[in-house]
């Protein structure tokens, strides 16, 4: 299903932060950047929550993306991380462009996939160094992240916010 | 008070991740890099969670850090952000040289600083963009970051859990 993207709705809707202020830009500008800069990323930084309920950040190498929608990454089945998003799927992605100020937070979650087919399409040469035994060690395990919705810093020029829906 | 690192407790207590696994690598070596890596970061990553309970992060300049243990940053007072820290001061912090892949995630929590003294020795020139009042503007916080834990990741080379008691 193809998904939209709502930038400033400008409602103050449940999903907004309360400080989102668009100081300058078009929205179409906006999407752009962000969609631009998540291609450009060599890693994403990854937001989960602990089983202590403390924040917890890792980076990433990302495997595929579908725009702003959907990223995925691989972990080992066996790994903290994965308990923890399999007890609370709540998720963000970081993306930063430290030279130019832009930074783009995405806000959903995170779904642990088992289909192999899946696995097997987004192996990657050298990943037998994690994944001793290949696409089907039963470590190796797939993080399919899905947006709600998204936050755009761009220098000091805007601040934009972005919903994402089916 | 002089606070003590511990590397690498070995004793899987509560505040340990249950994937620490230490590969190669003396636990000396471990804290300088940890320290190397933050005194030559531009900026950190602030993990917090918002009042839905779902991660946030965003890039932070720093203006001070005490080894490890404590980090300070600024923060307009009126942002979600702070008011989100306000109701659950628990966050983190992330560290990464994508150069080397190295990364650090100190766990702790935030306190909003509001001790004029403390306003006045981090203010930085060029800071009135942000708080055009000054020093004094009501718009102007500090957040201290206090560590109580920290995971650093030395590529391929190990994995190390940090303790950081008073």
């Amino acid at each position: 299903m193809e998904k939209q993207l709502f930038a400033n709705c400008g409602i103050n809707c449940a999903a907004c932060p309360a400080d989102q202020v668009t100081k300058e830009g078009g929205d179409l500008d906006a999407i752009q950047t962000a969609i631009d800069l998540v291609k450009s990323s060599k890693v994403a930084f990854l937001g989960s929550n602990g089983a202590d309920g403390y924040p917890n950040i890792k980076a990433m190498l990302e495997l595929a993306t579908n725009g702003l929608e959907t990223m995925y990454f691989s972990s080992n089945t066996s790994s903290r991380r994965v308990a923890d998003l399999r007890a609370n799927p709540k998720a963000c992605l970081y993306y930063v462009d430290t030279d130019h100020f832009i930074g783009l937070m995405l806000v959903g979650e995170i779904e642990i996939v088992s289909e192999q087919a899946t696995k097997d399409r987004l192996w990657r040469t050298g990943f037998e160094r994690y994944y001793p035994l290949g696409k089907t060690d039963p470590d190796y395990s797939i993080l399919k992240f899905t947006a709600k919705w998204g936050k755009l810093y761009n220098g000091g020029k805007y601040v934009k916010c972005f919903h994402i829906q089916a």
